[in-house]
């Protein structure tokens, strides 16, 4: 087998760094967040990029056992003892389309709507009222909008503002801007969520689309760990039951 | 880097032989369950064998939504919904040592005990006594005993008589029964469980000890794909709420 | 939180039933393929049903350590010796769209492609003429169509003359058969896979579209067992060394 | 079904408290650094404990393509494209007991080895020579020492001088060093690595044992996130072939 090529980590023995940096350097001077930026952008973050990131990881940390990702750790903790990494990767796995992975749809959505607003002359503002009507004639949910317990994401809001005042917002979170206010037009307001506000300020800076998923997996570990934790330390084994009614076929006659 | 090796299957564009046997004839002649002891035991199951293990398969091919594997798998496909794969990984995560695992531990148990009874010319009953104080002296759970539903579990009993009747029970499956006896001259009766019952047979069909682990993990695969296929047809995306009452810290008070 | 509901199993300490079958006559009479058929389709398969599901799942039960998917189970083997359940799981995880997973997506294809016919009144040898057409404009490959290591795949070529032996070839296996040869009087013939032959099929049996490629799962998870154990029983943990080259950065001036 | 209990996090549609803490003001104050600490922990850490902690994410965030863990990942990846969620799961899976897992282990024998020495009134200097002849005479090795790539693991190095200057060295650290310098007596010397050394730290910090394990998986997540956007990005699918030398079973007579 010809070996890999990857242009991420140096590891030969001899030498240790990340997209050339030497990680003896990195672990005196720099952030776990600096190191999650060189490792997803290629670049170690400016301060204002670092705080935007920082933010971001917090705002999704955890959202309480009830979430899908929780749930499914602490489901797999509870019949599964004797390894961690089981659990986490389950929670990890609930991280789909449906919880937390709107993200990584919402930042193709600005993605190609920008290149559509490019080629076609259109504003901003023009290419979100589109996107919006699309969305209603095609009765799809445009990802990064809604959420089941918020009429409003207050960490939408506050990520937002905060790239405003670090001077970083461009037209990725003036985009979903204007997706939600096409959207508070329409019948009914579905505000922006904290995936697609993580999605307009990832996309404007020019990270890879896959990070709006990433970001959210890295930063939900941390939560899936303290689950983990107190589901091990905290409940006995086998403790969660599910109650369920079943309601299919009678039993078979040839019994 | 230089060529692993194996002694599974032969796939090289021209052959393709699984242990030997080409898989084209396998597939003409051969049952799903034959192939599985082909891969688990290096050889083609007889009759009797084969009865055995579709049996376990069987046995343990299901049970209900509330099991943790299940479980898992339904709470990771109510957020993943492209991704059937996640679900059925989560679900297999949850076969640790708490859930569905007991087989591998009781193997272990009979393997040790029966080496032991040999070495100390101890009776298989003299040595069940022995292993059942020591558990109830450290005070841990025999794997492959007890069930939180049952308190016969009547999926045992019909595995260990079908392997009486087909001639193949021996020492192991003479020594798990031993054990549910010594158990049930203690002062709280706790029955032999399917996965003990499994792991007394594929003992005595001298399979090795993973197989005790892994033949639940494939009979379950079956009934998680059907869990998978009912949430994603006849549940809505995210339609899980876990209900979960916070009890920790306070507000800080630095808010 | 309220109940789930469930059709599928009935497990309540004093019934075990799976779609109203009782599991301890399903352990006397059935064999683990019907069990399969009965979990996925809702129904206990007739003979020739059986015979085809017990031959798809053979197919696919093994190919060998170097497919992604045993690749990925071995090394998660090499690394993690306590927990077999995280190498069939990571095994099964890499069973996606370009592994294993073309079955979900050919079978997406030939459902609607025979709604498409039927609406638009054209002959199935016409409409696959169409999809290849598309798929050619477009650039897209036909998923089922193509492997990397068969210029025709033996295991196709068998599952649709059993299925013809058996009657049960109906407008799937014949679209599938439709497209072959609209692809072979294109450029560059490419052959029925396995998981374009088993999508035919599983559509003319009237299972879910979602079977095409838990069915692959099922019988994959039996080839990663096999795998798993001589990981386990035949090689030393962490002797897995991928070589990589590295071509990214230069070590950083900063240094 | 009771609903569930946590400590964790408060998150109910009007709040979102993590430990008590508002979310939205950590994303203001905070560094996901010490968002890690909070859930791990229960508290958030002062400026030294904060440094210690960025410094152990950041030592382990990446090893290169070739680790069990990120190999892992990318051989799903190749497999599928359309789940980036799978491709991590698996290389946290891969994060047991021979890779990266060593320093729950190691963690578990400092905490057995300080209590005892308590018990028995031994020094630490007395204790590390007992635990190193009892792994002599047993033939295991002690986990958290030794590496296949390097003689002295300059990671460990740094990082427990970092928590001397910081003053947050205690029996944990003194511990590790003491059973190294008595490896070093024995014939082979073999050094501390650093899941050895995040363990000694974290004992001394005060952390669950779980969390040596947790720290490393939550830290690689971040480069194992990089090595998914590199094979997604710039390798094509199932470009993956690992050679494989079959060594099994004659072709059997019976073909």
């Amino acid at each position: 087998m010809e070996s890999w090529r990857s242009a991420i980590t140096e590891a030969d023995g001899e030498q240790l760094r990340i997209r050339g940096e030497a990680v003896l350097r990195l672990m005196q001077d720099a952030s776990f967040c600096d190191v999650v930026g060189l490792l997803l952008k290629g670049r170690l973050p400016d301060a204002a990029e670092r705080r935007l990131l920082d933010t971001m990881l917090i705002a999704i940390a955890d959202h309480g056992a009830g979430a899908p990702s929780a749930a499914a750790a602490r489901v797999v903790a509870t019949g599964n003892r004797q390894a961690p990494e089981a659990a986490i990767a389950a929670g990890i796995l609930a991280i789909g389309d449906a919880h937390g992975g709107a993200g990584l749809a919402c930042f193709g959505v600005i993605q190609e709507s920008l290149e559509r607003a490019r080629r076609e002359g259109r504003s901003l503002e023009e290419m979100a009222a589109l996107v919006v009507d699309d969305a209603r004639q095609t009765k799809t949910r445009l990802p990064g909008f809604g959420h089941r317990m918020y009429r409003e994401d207050p960490r939408a809001v506050a990520l937002l503002r905060l790239a405003d005042e670090l001077g970083k917002s461009q037209d990725g979170v003036t985009f979903v801007r204007a997706i939600e206010r096409a959207l508070a037009r329409s019948t009914k307001p579905v505000p922006l969520n904290v995936d697609g506000a993580i999605a307009g300020v990832l996309f404007d800076l020019a990270y890879p689309a896959l990070a709006a998923k990433l970001v959210f997996i890295i930063g939900r570990t941390a939560g899936l760990s303290a689950h983990v934790i107190e589901e091990y330390t905290r409940e006995r084994p086998m403790r969660i039951r599910i109650p369920v009614t079943y309601d299919g076929p009678a039993p078979s006659p040839a019994e």
